[in-house]
């Protein structure tokens, strides 16, 4: 029950490796699209296989040089790739510069990857939900391996990264405050630390520093998270990187732990979904319903407190049962 | 109806000034104690005297210097003040070395002067609510300025910056990577741009860019966004950025932007409120319902993708009822 045909033949071509129906569906998921439903209902067999390796870091920290030359590995062994770029300032994203551009012309041309940047302006809390539906559309087009760039380490990035099964956290020699005031949610992410750029002054200091930092607060029996020194622009480190990434993912499959953290996102996926379809339709309400209406010109006078009035509506019965009963319309 | 006889103690006291009972009427909003809906139905009657000034920057702008000498310029003016620090790299909340300690005894004796800092560690989403509700307290104890101090310009970062009335988004000479890649979000939310530490080179290149774009993308016609060079720790600069702020309080206030933007943080305060208790007791009943426990399951399983559960959930209006009574009996 695809509402449109349409949606239903791009899943069919999708399914027969056709990139351009791949590229449109994700716009689908992008605009948020009553279909994107159904779609993820069509796909959900065909889940499991991708592995998703997210990279992030502070601007600056050459992610998407890594993301570049990780690509340029992963391909000679024949692994097809997925890049989603949620960096504005990356050069697959269309914030480089020319050069930048140039260089990245191999993966553009090459059947084997296929790359999607998206937007991060104006997003408030939709963008993770959106990453994932796009992650989800390249796992089921089968790729072996999807990298997602994000820049930073806000709320935002953490919910994207948490979508994903291997976490690189990319630093430059020049990051000692950044790391210090991040330190907690760095340590809480990263899976693999990269310490790039590291032929600039202060990389051995900053690798032993992580180091140190690593030592004081193991994260996981499993796993010990590694310290890698790399310089993207002139290929060092990167096979070591790959290798980091495929050992880590070896450890996560043997040890049962790929099962845990591919439930625990599911499970966060579901309650999101649950909120957002509640709160979507009682935004709706609000502005509809003559009673939630003033509620909410109280509030917007500072005549009842929001606390109050949040009590106020949760106990009218009718409200509620108009607000549920809308939800389940649009359902 | 306060549920504990001490709250009620505590909130005559603060009406006394008494700052004891400020600190923990604050800790109570902090660990979101359930007296808290009574706490806020209270003050409410008191609320919408405090000019709320939020600073923010990437780590390293200086921005608690910026906080402390803007404090002393607003002590000698006959202001109290409130300081809440958000910012784990601040002297204000424990994160400075010993000189920063020292600088800041004067306002840590100065009874005009409350300080308070907020952990930023472990927390996931919560935090914008807390501070607002600490924002609310202080300004029911009658100060004139609260400063809010947070580090970065992430979404959690965001959300605290709305409950500002001022925007002050500090930068130092050699941030120019974080403002390109920042820029969307920085426009958005400053009416006034420091660049600290403007001693430092490239520092009138970074105005010049600050101003360039401005011209480009004005914000709004009503308060053109000054951009200053300051140079905290030497003092320079601090006056005029006083004098910035009231000049942007002046202006909210004659143009009735400051009753728009206060209608619009209670507004979204008000949503935010009421998703908050029908999801965290939706939380509650999937794990101790069995139906929804066994869709949690699927779920986790990959048996149903998360959408289609979450439509199922929406569907079945016995479920809906337990979990909106549920939400009542707790209100």
């Amino acid at each position: 029950m695809v509402k449109s045909t349409q949606t239903a033949e791009l899943l069919g071509k999708m399914q027969d490796k056709d990139r351009q129906s791949l590229a449109r569906l994700i716009s689908l998921v992008e605009r948020e699209s009553p279909d994107v439903p159904e779609i993820m209902r069509q796909i959900q067999p065909r889940l499991g296989h991708a592995h998703c390796v997210g990279v992030t870091g502070p601007p600056g920290a050459g992610k998407s040089t890594l993301v570049d030359r990780m690509t340029a590995v992963l391909r000679q062994q024949k692994f097809s790739v997925g890049i989603i770029a949620v960096d504005p300032t990356s050069p697959f994203s269309g914030g480089a510069v020319l050069g930048d551009r140039i260089r990245m012309q191999q993966h553009y041309l090459d059947e084997g990857v296929f790359i999607r940047s998206m937007a991060t302006r104006g997003s408030h809390g939709g963008l993770p939900r959106t990453v994932r539906g796009v992650i989800k559309l390249l796992d089921a087009f089968g790729k072996d391996f999807i990298l997602v760039e994000t820049v930073g380490v806000g709320q935002t990035e953490l919910d994207i990264m948490e979508a994903s099964d291997t976490v690189v956290v990319a630093l430059v020699p020049e990051a000692g405050d950044t790391v210090q005031t991040m330190k907690a949610g760095l340590m809480e992410i990263a899976d693999i630390f990269v310490v790039n750029k590291a032929d600039r002054e202060g990389a051995n200091y900053l690798v032993a520093e992580l180091m140190a930092m690593l030592r004081m607060y193991p994260k996981q029996s499993y796993w010990e998270v590694p310290v890698l020194a790399t310089q993207a622009t002139n290929n060092v480190g990167i096979d070591e990187l790959c290798q980091k990434v495929a050992g880590h993912r070896q450890t996560l499959q043997e040890t049962g732990q790929l099962t845990q953290r591919r439930q625990a996102q599911r499970k966060r996926e579901f309650f999101q979904t649950v909120e957002q379809k509640v709160t979507s339709r009682l935004i709706q309400l609000i502005e509809t319903d003559g009673q939630l209406t003033s509620y909410l010109e109280r509030v917007e006078k500072g005549q009842i407190d929001p606390y109050s009035a949040s009590i106020e509506i949760i106990k009218n019965k009718e409200l509620l049962v108009n607000w549920l009963q809308g939800i389940e319309r649009e359902g």
